[in-house]
Protein backbone atom coordinates (compact mmCIF):
# COMPACT_ATOMS: atom_id res chain seq x y z
CA UNK A 1 0.00 0.00 0.00
CA UNK A 2 2.99 2.21 0.16
CA UNK A 3 2.64 4.08 -3.09
CA UNK A 4 -1.16 4.78 -2.69
CA UNK A 5 -0.62 6.12 1.13
CA UNK A 6 2.27 8.15 -0.54
CA UNK A 7 0.09 9.31 -3.21
CA UNK A 8 -2.70 10.62 -0.53
CA UNK A 9 0.13 12.08 1.59
CA UNK A 10 1.05 14.34 -1.34
CA UNK A 11 -2.69 14.98 -2.30
CA UNK A 12 -3.03 16.55 1.10
CA UNK A 13 0.09 18.33 1.43
CA UNK A 14 -0.91 19.77 -2.39
CA UNK A 15 -4.71 20.43 -0.85
CA UNK A 16 -3.19 23.47 0.75
CA UNK A 17 -2.75 26.91 -0.37
CA UNK A 18 -2.31 26.66 -3.80
CA UNK A 19 -4.75 27.79 -6.52
CA UNK A 20 -7.30 25.44 -8.74
CA UNK A 21 -7.53 27.97 -11.70
CA UNK A 22 -9.38 25.86 -14.16
CA UNK A 23 -8.45 22.48 -12.63
CA UNK A 24 -10.97 20.15 -12.46
CA UNK A 25 -9.70 17.28 -11.79
CA UNK A 26 -6.04 17.17 -10.04
CA UNK A 27 -4.15 14.40 -8.71
CA UNK A 28 -6.26 11.17 -8.04
CA UNK A 29 -7.26 10.30 -11.59
CA UNK A 30 -5.11 8.74 -14.45
CA UNK A 31 -4.92 12.19 -16.00
CA UNK A 32 -5.65 15.56 -14.48
CA UNK A 33 -8.14 17.78 -16.13
CA UNK A 34 -8.22 21.64 -17.42
CA UNK A 35 -10.77 23.78 -18.79
CA UNK A 36 -8.85 25.96 -20.93
CA UNK A 37 -10.49 30.25 -20.60
CA UNK A 38 -11.41 30.96 -23.77
CA UNK A 39 -9.19 33.77 -25.50
CA UNK A 40 -6.06 32.04 -24.02
CA UNK A 41 -3.47 29.75 -25.58
CA UNK A 42 -1.14 27.41 -23.22
CA UNK A 43 2.35 27.05 -22.95
CA UNK A 44 4.27 23.89 -21.81
CA UNK A 45 7.58 23.43 -20.28
CA UNK A 46 9.37 20.78 -18.62
CA UNK A 47 12.58 20.37 -17.15
CA UNK A 48 14.72 18.01 -15.54
CA UNK A 49 16.50 17.93 -11.84
CA UNK A 50 19.22 15.58 -11.58
CA UNK A 51 21.01 14.39 -8.73
CA UNK A 52 24.81 14.95 -9.61
CA UNK A 53 23.83 16.91 -12.38
CA UNK A 54 22.11 19.71 -11.11
CA UNK A 55 22.30 19.44 -6.80
CA UNK A 56 23.89 16.86 -4.92
CA UNK A 57 22.30 15.53 -1.81
CA UNK A 58 25.01 16.99 0.50
CA UNK A 59 24.59 20.42 -0.29
CA UNK A 60 21.17 20.54 -1.15
CA UNK A 61 17.92 19.89 1.48
CA UNK A 62 15.12 18.16 0.16
CA UNK A 63 13.36 21.34 0.18
CA UNK A 64 16.52 22.99 -2.14
CA UNK A 65 15.79 20.89 -4.64
CA UNK A 66 11.90 20.77 -4.63
CA UNK A 67 11.85 24.89 -4.97
CA UNK A 68 14.78 24.32 -7.58
CA UNK A 69 12.74 21.45 -9.72
CA UNK A 70 9.77 23.82 -9.70
CA UNK A 71 11.72 27.17 -10.76
CA UNK A 72 13.55 26.19 -13.80
CA UNK A 73 10.21 25.32 -15.09
CA UNK A 74 8.49 28.53 -14.14
CA UNK A 75 11.45 29.97 -15.39
CA UNK A 76 10.08 29.53 -19.29
CA UNK A 77 6.70 30.11 -18.48
CA UNK A 78 8.22 33.15 -17.66
CA UNK A 79 10.20 33.67 -20.86
CA UNK A 80 7.00 33.02 -22.68
CA UNK A 81 5.31 35.97 -20.43
CA UNK A 82 2.87 33.18 -19.93
CA UNK A 83 0.98 33.14 -16.10
CA UNK A 84 1.29 29.75 -14.07
CA UNK A 85 -1.34 27.72 -13.61
CA UNK A 86 -0.32 23.85 -12.61
CA UNK A 87 2.22 21.30 -12.61
CA UNK A 88 3.02 18.19 -13.17
CA UNK A 89 5.79 16.57 -10.65
CA UNK A 90 7.93 13.03 -11.51
CA UNK A 91 10.09 12.36 -8.53
CA UNK A 92 12.23 9.10 -8.35
CA UNK A 93 13.93 8.24 -4.91
CA UNK A 94 16.22 6.27 -3.73
CA UNK A 95 14.99 4.05 -0.81
CA UNK A 96 16.97 5.81 2.07
CA UNK A 97 15.20 8.50 1.68
CA UNK A 98 12.12 8.15 3.56
CA UNK A 99 9.14 10.08 3.71
CA UNK A 100 10.33 13.26 5.54
CA UNK A 101 13.04 13.77 2.61
CA UNK A 102 9.87 13.67 0.46
CA UNK A 103 7.54 15.77 2.13
CA UNK A 104 10.38 17.86 2.44
CA UNK A 105 11.08 18.12 -1.06
CA UNK A 106 7.16 18.84 -1.76
CA UNK A 107 6.78 21.25 0.71
CA UNK A 108 9.94 23.14 -0.87
CA UNK A 109 7.74 23.18 -3.98
CA UNK A 110 4.83 23.93 -2.76
CA UNK A 111 6.09 27.25 -1.22
CA UNK A 112 7.35 28.07 -4.67
CA UNK A 113 3.63 27.01 -5.98
CA UNK A 114 1.82 28.72 -3.58
CA UNK A 115 3.90 32.22 -4.06
CA UNK A 116 2.97 32.14 -7.95
CA UNK A 117 -0.79 30.87 -7.36
CA UNK A 118 0.37 27.08 -9.22
CA UNK A 119 -1.52 23.81 -8.60
CA UNK A 120 -0.17 20.29 -7.89
CA UNK A 121 -2.35 18.64 -10.34
CA UNK A 122 0.02 14.88 -10.72
CA UNK A 123 2.82 13.51 -11.85
CA UNK A 124 4.51 9.95 -11.29
CA UNK A 125 6.55 8.32 -8.25
CA UNK A 126 9.57 5.51 -8.55
CA UNK A 127 11.99 4.20 -6.53
CA UNK A 128 14.90 4.56 -8.30
CA UNK A 129 19.04 4.89 -6.86
CA UNK A 130 19.57 8.53 -7.45
CA UNK A 131 17.06 11.39 -7.06
CA UNK A 132 15.31 12.53 -10.27
CA UNK A 133 12.70 15.13 -10.37
CA UNK A 134 10.98 16.31 -14.11
CA UNK A 135 8.61 19.20 -13.94
CA UNK A 136 6.21 20.11 -16.48
CA UNK A 137 4.47 23.17 -15.67
CA UNK A 138 1.42 25.01 -17.58
CA UNK A 139 0.56 28.14 -18.06
CA UNK A 140 -2.17 30.56 -19.76
CA UNK A 141 -0.93 33.81 -22.14
CA UNK A 142 -3.66 35.55 -23.99
CA UNK A 143 -4.45 34.41 -27.72
CA UNK A 144 -1.51 35.14 -30.06
CA UNK A 145 0.47 37.13 -27.04
CA UNK A 146 2.91 34.67 -26.15
CA UNK A 147 6.76 35.69 -25.88
CA UNK A 148 8.70 33.99 -28.58
CA UNK A 149 12.43 33.30 -29.48
CA UNK A 150 12.11 34.03 -32.76
CA UNK A 151 10.82 38.24 -32.77
CA UNK A 152 14.45 39.52 -32.68
CA UNK A 153 14.39 41.91 -35.70
CA UNK A 154 17.84 43.92 -37.21
CA UNK A 155 18.15 47.31 -35.13
CA UNK A 156 15.90 45.99 -31.95
CA UNK A 157 17.75 46.49 -28.92
CA UNK A 158 18.74 43.79 -26.25
CA UNK A 159 17.90 43.61 -22.71
CA UNK A 160 18.47 41.96 -19.46
CA UNK A 161 16.91 41.79 -16.34
CA UNK A 162 18.69 41.10 -13.04
CA UNK A 163 22.52 40.52 -12.53
CA UNK A 164 24.11 37.57 -14.45
CA UNK A 165 26.74 35.56 -13.00
CA UNK A 166 25.71 34.85 -8.91
CA UNK A 167 24.50 31.53 -9.94
CA UNK A 168 27.72 30.36 -11.08
CA UNK A 169 30.04 32.65 -8.50
CA UNK A 170 27.72 31.08 -5.63
CA UNK A 171 28.35 27.34 -7.32
CA UNK A 172 32.13 28.26 -6.87
CA UNK A 173 32.21 29.82 -3.31
CA UNK A 174 29.39 27.89 -1.38
CA UNK A 175 28.44 30.86 0.23
CA UNK A 176 27.27 33.94 1.04
CA UNK A 177 23.75 35.29 -1.39
CA UNK A 178 25.38 34.41 -4.47
CA UNK A 179 25.53 30.80 -3.28
CA UNK A 180 21.65 31.29 -2.23
CA UNK A 181 20.90 32.90 -5.97
CA UNK A 182 22.54 29.65 -6.63
CA UNK A 183 20.48 27.41 -4.36
CA UNK A 184 17.02 29.27 -4.82
CA UNK A 185 16.49 30.79 -7.91
CA UNK A 186 13.47 33.31 -8.67
CA UNK A 187 11.77 32.87 -11.93
CA UNK A 188 10.77 36.42 -13.30
CA UNK A 189 6.96 35.51 -13.60
CA UNK A 190 6.25 39.04 -12.80
CA UNK A 191 8.69 40.91 -15.30
CA UNK A 192 7.69 38.33 -18.01
CA UNK A 193 4.06 39.58 -17.30
CA UNK A 194 5.50 43.29 -17.56
CA UNK A 195 7.28 42.75 -21.12
CA UNK A 196 4.51 40.82 -22.40
CA UNK A 197 2.51 43.92 -21.71
CA UNK A 198 5.05 46.10 -23.12
CA UNK A 199 5.11 43.76 -26.47
CA UNK A 200 8.85 42.96 -26.11
CA UNK A 201 9.56 41.40 -29.32
CA UNK A 202 11.14 38.12 -28.43
CA UNK A 203 12.31 36.44 -24.92
CA UNK A 204 14.38 33.88 -23.87
CA UNK A 205 15.42 32.91 -19.61
CA UNK A 206 19.07 32.49 -19.35
CA UNK A 207 19.50 28.88 -17.91
CA UNK A 208 22.71 27.78 -19.63
CA UNK A 209 24.36 31.36 -19.54
CA UNK A 210 24.34 34.88 -22.04
CA UNK A 211 26.60 33.73 -24.60
CA UNK A 212 24.52 30.21 -25.35
CA UNK A 213 21.46 31.40 -24.48
CA UNK A 214 21.32 34.31 -26.73
CA UNK A 215 23.21 32.46 -29.51
CA UNK A 216 20.07 30.52 -29.58
CA UNK A 217 17.85 33.20 -29.36
CA UNK A 218 19.35 34.82 -32.34
CA UNK A 219 19.44 31.53 -34.25
CA UNK A 220 15.78 31.15 -33.55
CA UNK A 221 15.15 35.18 -35.15
CA UNK A 222 17.31 34.48 -37.66
CA UNK A 223 20.02 37.74 -36.58
CA UNK A 224 22.97 38.52 -35.50
CA UNK A 225 23.93 40.65 -32.34
CA UNK A 226 26.21 43.16 -31.28
CA UNK A 227 26.75 43.58 -27.39
CA UNK A 228 27.94 46.98 -26.69
CA UNK A 229 26.85 48.31 -23.11
CA UNK A 230 28.37 46.96 -20.08
CA UNK A 231 26.99 44.14 -18.28
CA UNK A 232 24.85 43.85 -15.36
CA UNK A 233 27.69 41.33 -13.94
CA UNK A 234 26.86 40.11 -9.83
CA UNK A 235 28.89 41.86 -6.99
CA UNK A 236 31.98 39.15 -6.90
CA UNK A 237 31.12 37.57 -10.02
CA UNK A 238 33.70 37.42 -13.14
CA UNK A 239 32.86 38.15 -16.77
CA UNK A 240 33.09 34.26 -17.35
CA UNK A 241 30.95 33.71 -14.71
CA UNK A 242 28.26 36.55 -16.37
CA UNK A 243 28.63 35.36 -20.02
CA UNK A 244 29.38 31.50 -19.18
CA UNK A 245 28.02 30.83 -16.02
CA UNK A 246 24.31 28.92 -16.29
CA UNK A 247 21.68 28.95 -13.89
CA UNK A 248 20.91 33.00 -13.45
CA UNK A 249 17.14 32.52 -14.53
CA UNK A 250 17.41 36.11 -15.54
CA UNK A 251 15.10 36.88 -18.62
CA UNK A 252 17.43 38.13 -21.93
CA UNK A 253 14.72 40.33 -24.41
CA UNK A 254 14.84 42.32 -27.86
CA UNK A 255 12.23 45.60 -27.83
CA UNK A 256 12.33 47.62 -31.15
CA UNK A 257 14.08 51.26 -30.41
CA UNK A 258 10.76 53.18 -30.45
CA UNK A 259 9.53 50.68 -27.62
CA UNK A 260 10.33 52.39 -24.40
CA UNK A 261 11.78 49.68 -21.66
CA UNK A 262 11.93 51.02 -18.20
CA UNK A 263 14.84 50.88 -16.05
CA UNK A 264 13.57 48.54 -13.84
CA UNK A 265 10.41 45.70 -13.98
CA UNK A 266 8.50 46.26 -10.70
CA UNK A 267 12.34 46.51 -8.33
CA UNK A 268 14.25 43.93 -10.93
CA UNK A 269 16.80 46.31 -12.91
CA UNK A 270 16.96 46.18 -16.36
CA UNK A 271 20.06 46.86 -18.58
CA UNK A 272 20.29 47.80 -22.30
CA UNK A 273 23.41 45.24 -23.32
CA UNK A 274 23.65 45.95 -27.12
CA UNK A 275 21.28 45.04 -30.35
CA UNK A 276 20.42 43.41 -33.25
CA UNK A 277 21.76 43.44 -36.42
CA UNK A 278 21.43 41.43 -39.99
CA UNK A 279 24.39 38.46 -40.55
CA UNK A 280 24.69 34.95 -39.88
CA UNK A 281 22.34 33.87 -37.06
CA UNK A 282 23.52 33.54 -34.31
CA UNK A 283 26.88 35.39 -34.50
CA UNK A 284 27.27 37.69 -31.64
CA UNK A 285 29.72 40.46 -31.40
CA UNK A 286 31.32 42.02 -28.47
CA UNK A 287 34.14 44.33 -27.53
CA UNK A 288 35.44 43.70 -31.41
CA UNK A 289 35.68 39.86 -31.05
CA UNK A 290 32.95 37.23 -31.70
CA UNK A 291 31.68 35.36 -28.80
CA UNK A 292 32.47 31.50 -28.86
CA UNK A 293 28.66 29.90 -27.95
CA UNK A 294 30.01 28.26 -24.83
CA UNK A 295 28.06 27.54 -21.38
CA UNK A 296 26.54 24.85 -19.51
CA UNK A 297 26.34 22.31 -22.19
CA UNK A 298 25.01 18.51 -21.32
CA UNK A 299 26.64 17.22 -24.31
CA UNK A 300 29.95 18.71 -24.83
CA UNK B 1 26.98 23.21 -29.62
CA UNK B 2 26.18 19.31 -28.61
CA UNK B 3 22.77 19.94 -27.51
CA UNK B 4 22.21 22.81 -29.66
CA UNK B 5 22.81 20.26 -32.57
CA UNK B 6 21.27 17.02 -30.49
CA UNK B 7 17.76 19.55 -30.46
CA UNK B 8 17.98 20.16 -34.49
CA UNK B 9 18.53 16.62 -34.69
CA UNK B 10 15.10 15.71 -33.19
CA UNK B 11 12.84 18.91 -34.15
CA UNK B 12 13.68 17.20 -37.86
CA UNK B 13 12.42 14.07 -36.89
CA UNK B 14 9.46 15.17 -35.05
CA UNK B 15 8.48 17.52 -38.11
CA UNK B 16 7.50 14.48 -40.19
CA UNK B 17 4.71 12.22 -40.24
CA UNK B 18 2.91 13.93 -36.81
CA UNK B 19 -0.27 16.04 -36.77
CA UNK B 20 0.25 19.42 -35.06
CA UNK B 21 -3.58 20.07 -34.35
CA UNK B 22 -4.31 23.33 -31.74
CA UNK B 23 -0.31 23.49 -32.13
CA UNK B 24 1.56 26.88 -32.52
CA UNK B 25 4.58 26.69 -31.67
CA UNK B 26 6.44 23.68 -30.91
CA UNK B 27 10.49 22.43 -30.59
CA UNK B 28 12.89 25.21 -30.62
CA UNK B 29 11.44 27.54 -27.92
CA UNK B 30 11.02 27.91 -24.24
CA UNK B 31 7.74 26.48 -24.23
CA UNK B 32 5.40 24.38 -26.69
CA UNK B 33 2.44 26.42 -27.26
CA UNK B 34 -1.39 24.91 -27.56
CA UNK B 35 -4.41 26.45 -28.99
CA UNK B 36 -7.16 24.74 -27.15
CA UNK B 37 -10.12 23.96 -29.51
CA UNK B 38 -13.50 25.73 -27.43
CA UNK B 39 -15.55 23.34 -25.93
CA UNK B 40 -13.11 20.81 -25.07
CA UNK B 41 -11.66 19.76 -21.78
CA UNK B 42 -7.93 19.12 -22.08
CA UNK B 43 -5.84 15.69 -20.11
CA UNK B 44 -2.36 15.67 -18.70
CA UNK B 45 -0.86 12.82 -17.91
CA UNK B 46 2.93 12.26 -17.18
CA UNK B 47 4.89 8.68 -16.54
CA UNK B 48 8.48 7.52 -15.95
CA UNK B 49 10.26 5.04 -18.09
CA UNK B 50 13.72 4.17 -16.26
CA UNK B 51 16.34 1.66 -16.55
CA UNK B 52 16.65 -1.11 -14.57
CA UNK B 53 13.46 -0.47 -13.40
CA UNK B 54 11.09 -0.11 -15.94
CA UNK B 55 13.72 -1.49 -18.83
CA UNK B 56 17.27 -2.89 -19.34
CA UNK B 57 19.48 -2.16 -22.08
CA UNK B 58 20.28 -5.80 -22.92
CA UNK B 59 16.78 -6.72 -23.66
CA UNK B 60 15.28 -3.68 -24.81
CA UNK B 61 16.11 -1.66 -27.59
CA UNK B 62 16.21 1.89 -27.57
CA UNK B 63 13.24 2.12 -30.52
CA UNK B 64 11.39 -0.76 -27.62
CA UNK B 65 11.99 2.06 -24.89
CA UNK B 66 11.12 5.28 -27.04
CA UNK B 67 7.82 3.05 -27.70
CA UNK B 68 7.30 2.19 -24.09
CA UNK B 69 7.89 5.63 -22.74
CA UNK B 70 4.78 7.23 -24.68
CA UNK B 71 2.51 4.09 -24.54
CA UNK B 72 2.48 4.21 -20.71
CA UNK B 73 1.42 7.85 -21.29
CA UNK B 74 -1.12 7.35 -23.65
CA UNK B 75 -2.75 4.71 -22.10
CA UNK B 76 -3.50 7.01 -19.11
CA UNK B 77 -5.57 9.48 -22.09
CA UNK B 78 -7.07 6.22 -23.46
CA UNK B 79 -8.41 5.79 -19.49
CA UNK B 80 -9.85 9.46 -19.39
CA UNK B 81 -11.65 9.05 -23.02
CA UNK B 82 -9.32 11.46 -24.62
CA UNK B 83 -7.78 12.12 -28.58
CA UNK B 84 -4.13 12.63 -27.81
CA UNK B 85 -3.10 16.18 -28.89
CA UNK B 86 0.84 16.73 -28.14
CA UNK B 87 3.61 14.87 -26.45
CA UNK B 88 6.71 16.33 -23.88
CA UNK B 89 9.91 14.52 -23.63
CA UNK B 90 12.48 14.27 -20.97
CA UNK B 91 15.54 12.19 -21.36
CA UNK B 92 18.31 11.56 -20.02
CA UNK B 93 21.28 9.48 -21.42
CA UNK B 94 24.80 8.02 -20.60
CA UNK B 95 27.87 9.52 -22.54
CA UNK B 96 28.50 5.80 -23.96
CA UNK B 97 25.27 5.91 -25.76
CA UNK B 98 25.34 8.35 -29.25
CA UNK B 99 23.30 9.94 -31.35
CA UNK B 100 22.70 5.95 -33.14
CA UNK B 101 21.19 5.25 -29.87
CA UNK B 102 19.07 8.46 -29.41
CA UNK B 103 17.78 8.67 -33.02
CA UNK B 104 16.48 5.20 -32.42
CA UNK B 105 14.75 5.80 -29.26
CA UNK B 106 13.33 8.90 -30.80
CA UNK B 107 12.54 6.67 -33.85
CA UNK B 108 10.62 4.19 -31.64
CA UNK B 109 8.74 7.02 -29.73
CA UNK B 110 7.76 8.73 -33.24
CA UNK B 111 6.36 5.73 -34.93
CA UNK B 112 3.83 5.19 -32.07
CA UNK B 113 3.32 8.79 -32.32
CA UNK B 114 2.57 8.67 -35.87
CA UNK B 115 -0.19 6.26 -35.14
CA UNK B 116 -2.27 8.42 -32.97
CA UNK B 117 -1.56 11.58 -34.67
CA UNK B 118 0.35 13.03 -31.33
CA UNK B 119 2.68 15.75 -32.04
CA UNK B 120 6.35 15.74 -30.41
CA UNK B 121 6.31 19.23 -28.81
CA UNK B 122 9.44 19.82 -26.81
CA UNK B 123 10.86 18.23 -23.59
CA UNK B 124 14.47 18.18 -22.01
CA UNK B 125 17.64 16.30 -22.97
CA UNK B 126 20.55 15.89 -20.39
CA UNK B 127 23.26 13.80 -19.68
CA UNK B 128 23.08 11.28 -17.04
CA UNK B 129 24.34 7.79 -15.30
CA UNK B 130 21.35 5.61 -16.75
CA UNK B 131 18.75 6.25 -19.50
CA UNK B 132 15.93 7.29 -18.00
CA UNK B 133 12.71 9.40 -19.56
CA UNK B 134 9.39 11.09 -18.83
CA UNK B 135 7.18 11.42 -20.86
CA UNK B 136 4.32 14.22 -20.36
CA UNK B 137 0.77 13.75 -23.03
CA UNK B 138 -1.39 15.94 -22.95
CA UNK B 139 -5.28 14.85 -24.79
CA UNK B 140 -8.19 16.56 -25.46
CA UNK B 141 -12.29 15.72 -24.83
CA UNK B 142 -15.50 17.28 -25.05
CA UNK B 143 -16.43 19.47 -22.03
CA UNK B 144 -17.02 17.61 -19.12
CA UNK B 145 -16.60 13.78 -20.77
CA UNK B 146 -13.60 12.74 -19.50
CA UNK B 147 -13.57 9.24 -18.06
CA UNK B 148 -13.15 9.31 -14.66
CA UNK B 149 -12.43 6.77 -11.63
CA UNK B 150 -14.65 7.84 -9.42
CA UNK B 151 -17.83 7.50 -11.09
CA UNK B 152 -18.60 4.13 -9.96
CA UNK B 153 -21.83 3.65 -8.19
CA UNK B 154 -23.04 0.64 -6.15
CA UNK B 155 -24.87 -1.98 -9.03
CA UNK B 156 -22.57 -1.02 -12.23
CA UNK B 157 -20.73 -3.78 -14.02
CA UNK B 158 -17.28 -4.28 -13.88
CA UNK B 159 -15.78 -5.29 -17.49
CA UNK B 160 -12.05 -5.52 -18.83
CA UNK B 161 -10.66 -4.99 -22.80
CA UNK B 162 -8.61 -7.51 -23.88
CA UNK B 163 -6.47 -10.13 -22.07
CA UNK B 164 -5.26 -9.82 -18.71
CA UNK B 165 -1.38 -11.51 -17.63
CA UNK B 166 0.39 -11.33 -20.95
CA UNK B 167 3.06 -8.82 -20.28
CA UNK B 168 3.91 -10.54 -16.90
CA UNK B 169 3.80 -14.01 -18.11
CA UNK B 170 6.33 -12.11 -21.28
CA UNK B 171 8.20 -10.89 -18.53
CA UNK B 172 8.89 -14.15 -16.76
CA UNK B 173 9.29 -15.74 -20.08
CA UNK B 174 11.12 -13.47 -22.16
CA UNK B 175 9.87 -14.89 -25.69
CA UNK B 176 6.99 -15.35 -27.82
CA UNK B 177 3.92 -13.10 -28.52
CA UNK B 178 3.59 -12.42 -24.40
CA UNK B 179 7.09 -10.74 -24.56
CA UNK B 180 6.22 -8.74 -27.42
CA UNK B 181 3.38 -7.58 -25.55
CA UNK B 182 5.18 -6.96 -22.80
CA UNK B 183 7.77 -4.76 -25.08
CA UNK B 184 5.50 -3.34 -27.16
CA UNK B 185 2.47 -2.11 -24.91
CA UNK B 186 -0.50 -0.85 -27.11
CA UNK B 187 -2.31 1.89 -25.66
CA UNK B 188 -6.26 1.43 -26.01
CA UNK B 189 -7.06 4.98 -27.46
CA UNK B 190 -9.58 3.25 -29.88
CA UNK B 191 -11.13 1.51 -26.55
CA UNK B 192 -10.97 4.80 -24.51
CA UNK B 193 -13.12 6.98 -26.83
CA UNK B 194 -15.96 4.11 -27.92
CA UNK B 195 -16.21 3.90 -24.22
CA UNK B 196 -16.69 7.58 -23.70
CA UNK B 197 -19.35 7.35 -26.80
CA UNK B 198 -21.20 4.57 -24.64
CA UNK B 199 -20.45 6.71 -21.40
CA UNK B 200 -19.14 4.45 -19.08
CA UNK B 201 -19.47 5.66 -15.63
CA UNK B 202 -15.78 5.05 -14.44
CA UNK B 203 -12.56 3.95 -16.31
CA UNK B 204 -8.75 3.32 -15.50
CA UNK B 205 -6.24 1.81 -17.03
CA UNK B 206 -4.03 -1.55 -15.97
CA UNK B 207 -0.25 -0.35 -15.06
CA UNK B 208 -0.21 -2.33 -11.81
CA UNK B 209 -2.39 -4.99 -11.82
CA UNK B 210 -5.92 -5.72 -11.65
CA UNK B 211 -5.67 -6.52 -8.00
CA UNK B 212 -4.12 -2.83 -7.23
CA UNK B 213 -5.64 -1.00 -9.94
CA UNK B 214 -9.21 -1.95 -9.19
CA UNK B 215 -8.68 -1.00 -5.75
CA UNK B 216 -7.70 2.09 -6.74
CA UNK B 217 -10.68 2.92 -8.73
CA UNK B 218 -13.04 1.67 -6.14
CA UNK B 219 -11.34 3.97 -3.34
CA UNK B 220 -11.89 6.67 -5.77
CA UNK B 221 -15.68 6.19 -6.32
CA UNK B 222 -15.84 5.05 -3.06
CA UNK B 223 -17.50 1.66 -3.69
CA UNK B 224 -16.40 -1.68 -2.76
CA UNK B 225 -16.45 -5.16 -5.66
CA UNK B 226 -17.43 -8.40 -6.16
CA UNK B 227 -15.33 -10.36 -8.88
CA UNK B 228 -18.00 -13.14 -10.30
CA UNK B 229 -16.79 -14.02 -14.10
CA UNK B 230 -14.13 -15.45 -15.59
CA UNK B 231 -11.43 -13.18 -15.99
CA UNK B 232 -9.95 -13.25 -19.46
CA UNK B 233 -6.44 -14.81 -18.68
CA UNK B 234 -4.06 -14.39 -21.17
CA UNK B 235 -2.94 -17.85 -23.02
CA UNK B 236 0.02 -19.14 -21.15
CA UNK B 237 -0.24 -16.96 -17.97
CA UNK B 238 -1.21 -17.54 -14.69
CA UNK B 239 -3.84 -16.48 -12.62
CA UNK B 240 -1.11 -14.55 -10.33
CA UNK B 241 0.13 -12.80 -13.77
CA UNK B 242 -3.53 -11.64 -14.63
CA UNK B 243 -4.68 -10.53 -11.02
CA UNK B 244 -1.30 -8.80 -9.60
CA UNK B 245 0.85 -8.67 -12.55
CA UNK B 246 1.75 -5.37 -14.41
CA UNK B 247 2.07 -3.47 -17.17
CA UNK B 248 -1.15 -4.84 -19.31
CA UNK B 249 -2.52 -1.62 -20.23
CA UNK B 250 -5.87 -2.50 -20.75
CA UNK B 251 -8.71 -0.97 -19.42
CA UNK B 252 -11.39 -1.25 -16.65
CA UNK B 253 -14.33 0.29 -16.49
CA UNK B 254 -17.80 0.45 -15.13
CA UNK B 255 -20.90 1.38 -16.82
CA UNK B 256 -25.10 1.62 -15.22
CA UNK B 257 -26.59 -1.95 -15.88
CA UNK B 258 -29.09 -0.65 -18.06
CA UNK B 259 -26.08 0.83 -20.62
CA UNK B 260 -25.54 -1.67 -23.65
CA UNK B 261 -21.26 -3.04 -23.86
CA UNK B 262 -20.83 -4.73 -26.99
CA UNK B 263 -19.01 -7.80 -26.66
CA UNK B 264 -16.19 -6.37 -28.56
CA UNK B 265 -14.68 -1.94 -28.97
CA UNK B 266 -13.54 -2.60 -32.76
CA UNK B 267 -11.62 -5.72 -32.75
CA UNK B 268 -10.84 -5.93 -28.95
CA UNK B 269 -12.42 -8.40 -26.85
CA UNK B 270 -14.42 -7.04 -23.68
CA UNK B 271 -15.78 -9.44 -21.04
CA UNK B 272 -18.00 -8.63 -17.86
CA UNK B 273 -16.22 -9.45 -14.47
CA UNK B 274 -17.98 -8.25 -11.89
CA UNK B 275 -20.19 -5.45 -10.37
CA UNK B 276 -19.76 -2.43 -7.75
CA UNK B 277 -21.15 -3.13 -4.33
CA UNK B 278 -21.91 -0.65 -1.31
CA UNK B 279 -19.24 -1.48 1.35
CA UNK B 280 -15.91 -0.62 2.62
CA UNK B 281 -14.00 1.24 -0.10
CA UNK B 282 -11.63 -0.30 -2.03
CA UNK B 283 -12.77 -4.28 -1.14
CA UNK B 284 -12.60 -6.24 -4.02
CA UNK B 285 -14.26 -10.06 -3.25
CA UNK B 286 -13.07 -12.65 -5.81
CA UNK B 287 -14.07 -16.62 -5.21
CA UNK B 288 -15.23 -15.62 -1.30
CA UNK B 289 -12.24 -14.38 -0.33
CA UNK B 290 -10.78 -10.49 -0.18
CA UNK B 291 -7.87 -9.74 -2.92
CA UNK B 292 -5.56 -8.35 -1.65
CA UNK B 293 -4.01 -4.58 -3.28
CA UNK B 294 -1.35 -6.02 -4.23
CA UNK B 295 0.93 -5.64 -7.52
CA UNK B 296 3.48 -4.06 -8.70
CA UNK B 297 4.39 -1.13 -6.46
CA UNK B 298 7.59 0.81 -6.36
CA UNK B 299 7.08 1.45 -2.77
CA UNK B 300 7.04 -1.91 -1.18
Amino acid sequence: MRETALVDRIRKLAAHGTDTRGLIRGIGDDCAILRPRPKHDLAFTTDFVLEGRHFHLDTHTPADVGHKALARSLSDLAAMGSEPLFCLVSLGIPANLGERWIDAFYRGLLRLAAQYRIALAGGDLARFDHVIADVMCCGEVPKGKALERSGARPGHRIYVTGELGASARGFSTRKGTAWKRHLRPEPRIAAGLLLRGLRASSCMDLSDGLALDLYRLCRESGVSANLSGTLPVARGASLDHALYGGEDYELVFTAPPRTKIPPHLGTLRVTEIGAIAAGRPGRIAWAGEVLQPKGFDHFT
